[in-house]
């Protein structure tokens, strides 16, 4: 069995979208890609931060999950990494209300030696520094895949430019990978941040679905058309989490399979925004999965009567 | 072999985008559905008007590509009609600089007795009014397909919903369709447009792709990623084109034809917005068409591992 290693943040979110709004939940990229990737029967660890305050029952719900967190440090006394937003009627944009780094501003991460030999290696968003750091603490890994923001763009492009050098894949949306590349055509944004290091680069595109790139060969996955968006936060790291999770559960990197990888993230990811936070996630079972990954067939594969 | 009743604007259009700007040049839905389902060995026919300044060689163009222009009046001392626009940077919107209604105003279509028998009617963007006086001028067609804008949902929607309700196929865009159903989500929008009597649904998406509706099921066609877009003129028309020139060809109005037809559109219109106006549509050849219909289906088509 593939061991999976991922590292991101495990946080409290205070979320609010046009239909409600949640006290601190349970949230972090490290969360949402490790619940994502646990609907594959790989071996998973997360490296990750939090304070004294918190709860047990969260760090139960990802053992439950089969998710390794022995690389999650307790800081005594320390505070949990803690975001707000607030989400626009489209929900396609956000404000951020709050954020308090707290215990993540010294986040030294640590992986356990049980998980320096894993072959696939997920670097959700965070400091590039933190995310070399666990890449340099890697034996010898099959596929790394790294996941970024606009943030990083803005305050640290060289730090991030050292970690986008040394990845297999980078996951970032079409307003960052326009940022990143100075090109407004997506085909073009691709070909240069494949010259920046990556074989593969995947563009999320929210409701409008996600390319992958590598050399000149495109593959593109819709999202799947819903009748109602709840809470879009985390969507982007349950795609994430479903790809690298069907890479390492089929333990083949090539692009025919990154393909099917794609479509599993794209289907999990749309089960993830139809509640608040994590609450989908946790209740999801492996029928309705399957279900969805048919309508997913569906919605794009045809046969042509004449060519 | 299907006839093909086409009804649209025969018309001049002067153009800027950010790589440069036209003189008047050849336009209009009519013109752009013709010249895409030439693609297709349908007999087609465009019903328009003309003014007495419309140059032979552009109706010449048509009768080439084996469009007749019987049903194309042309008014004496009368003038064209003329629209003006200019595309902004992003080339997704565009501002409306002039348009010339002239001929257009009065416009009183008559479908020629040889296409009365018609199986295929495709109803350009137009007056509702006159859109639906041809729909009176054909006998039993098999399949109507409607193309319409925001402009007449603003100015003449009573007629609009009078034609919408005896049409088999509605064509319109993602924001049309929010407005034309009131619902964000365009699940629900083709829902509510599905009421008002079209049994599929077309929602175009510009760089996005389409949705095709029908009862519960959904199939989604990409657009194919370009390099460069030079000018969107005409792309929706060409898709509309494409998707009724394919369905008339095979003779087959299933939804799962229908899915085909939805990728040989949005195939032709990826073609269409290449060089301004018509002049990539006027120099396409088969094989050119056959060699992106592949690129098409690598682009979505996947085989998964695990189920």
């Amino acid at each position: 069995m593939s061991k999976l290693l991922i590292v991101g943040t495990v946080a409290f979110d205070a979320i609010e979208t046009p239909f409600g709004k949640t006290d601190k939940i349970l949230g972090g990229a490290g969360t949402y890609i490790g619940l994502s990737a646990s609907n594959f029967d790989v071996e998973s660890a997360v490296v990750s931060v939090v304070g004294e305050d918190f709860p047990q029952e969260y760090l139960d719900l990802l053992t439950r999950n089969n998710i390794n967190i022995d690389g999650i440090e307790i800081v005594e006394g320390g505070k949990t990494f803690f975001w707000s937003g607030r989400y626009h009627n489209d929900l396609n944009t956000r404000d951020t209300l709050d954020t308090q780094l707290n215990v993540l501003a010294d986040f030294n991460p640590k992986v356990p030696d049980t998980f320096k030999d894993a072959e696939y290696v997920m670097l959700g968003n965070l400091h590039p520094l933190v995310q070399l750091s666990v890449l340099e603490q890697v034996e010898n890994p099959k596929l790394v895949v790294l996941d970024t923001m606009n943030f990083w763009m803005d305050n640290t492009l060289e730090d991030l430019k050292k970690v986008i050098a040394r990845v297999d894949v980078i996951t970032i949306n079409d307003e960052e990978a326009r940022q990143l590349s100075g090109e407004h055509s997506l085909v073009k944004a691709a070909r240069i941040i494949a010259n920046m290091g990556p074989k593969y680069i995947v563009i999320k595109k929210g409701e409008h679905g996600a390319l992958l790139f590598h050399q000149e060969q495109i593959f593109f996955a819709p999202a799947l058309p819903l009748e109602e968006v709840f809470d879009p936060t985390g969507a982007g790291d349950t795609f994430a989490g479903g790809f690298i999770g069907y890479l390492a559960r089929t333990n083949d990197v090539s692009f025919e399979n990154m393909k099917s990888a794609i479509i599993y993230g794209s289907n999990l990811a749309s089960f993830c925004v139809e509640k608040f936070g994590t609450e989908r996630m946790e209740s999801l079972d492996r029928s309705e999965v399957n279900e969805r990954l048919n309508e997913f067939r569906k919605l794009t594969q045809y046969e042509t009567k004449m060519n």
